[in-house]
């Protein structure tokens, strides 16, 4: 039952984002004694020129 | 009022895309006494390589 | 598979949004192929002073 | 530690974009004490065939 | 049409929570040509302790 | 910069969302190459008469 959502800026391989879902799953598991297969999570990619920090979005830093 | 956001798999026409959204907006109409002009719905499709159950990605699973 | 959330003010009754979650389900399965028991649902509820449209909170409004 | 979420039906410039994010980082520092560097903003697009208002589409109105 | 959603650890006051509404939606309006009664804002207060940056949670920091 | 939201079920103690936190964030860390400091997560309790699977809440399964 847990749903995890990671947003992420875009840019990380395939194998990234595999490592990614199989280690969050396996923190979750551990810590909140949900069962593996109840774990959903979804990978949301943030384009750079859609993602700021302290009024400046990624693509207009140096 | 109500804001409602629906995160599918890729993969759905866009027949059933609409169709999708009539009916939950009908389901929503019907079941809190919202207006109809006051239901807001949004699609979210995920990709099969950002979306896993039981820590394994839709695109993983043969 | 489908993740459905809905953004609600307070104020429904729980008779209400059993019937929501009942027919939201039912709008998805019907439209876009998927199976009852792979739906999800979810209803966050806003309270009238955290919900705004035209820069006017609920609560604000007479 | 303010997390921004914004919404968009997509159509809008780059230019557009930018300004959006330095306005609204402005308006969250200013109103809720928070510091500039501590605002992230996250724009996401959505296509017309994936918004509705009213059970339409923004695609299938005309 | 654009929905904001701001996410704030809790501890703002009601006069803070208007006024961030009233100049964010001003922010939306002025830059992305959007008509102020169709910007939607929700504000999701986070307790501090279901927030955290750098693994460690608001109320964990001393 | 990876902003990660969690959804549970009410019920956890503050110590399972202290080790949720920290393990979760370790996973992100370790997999997709992101500093330590950069990462956000976020809790989402959600009660048990607003979460649903297959049509029915976890309130209403016996």
């Amino acid at each position: 039952m847990p749903i995890v959502t990671v947003k992420l800026l875009e840019g990380r391989t395939d194998e990234q984002k595999k490592a990614l879902v199989e280690k969050v799953t396996e923190a979750v598991v551990e810590t909140v004694n949900a069962k593996r297969e109840a774990v959903t999570i979804v990978i949301e990619e943030m384009s750079k020129n859609h993602y700021a920090s302290g009024g400046v979005r990624a693509i207009d830093k140096n």
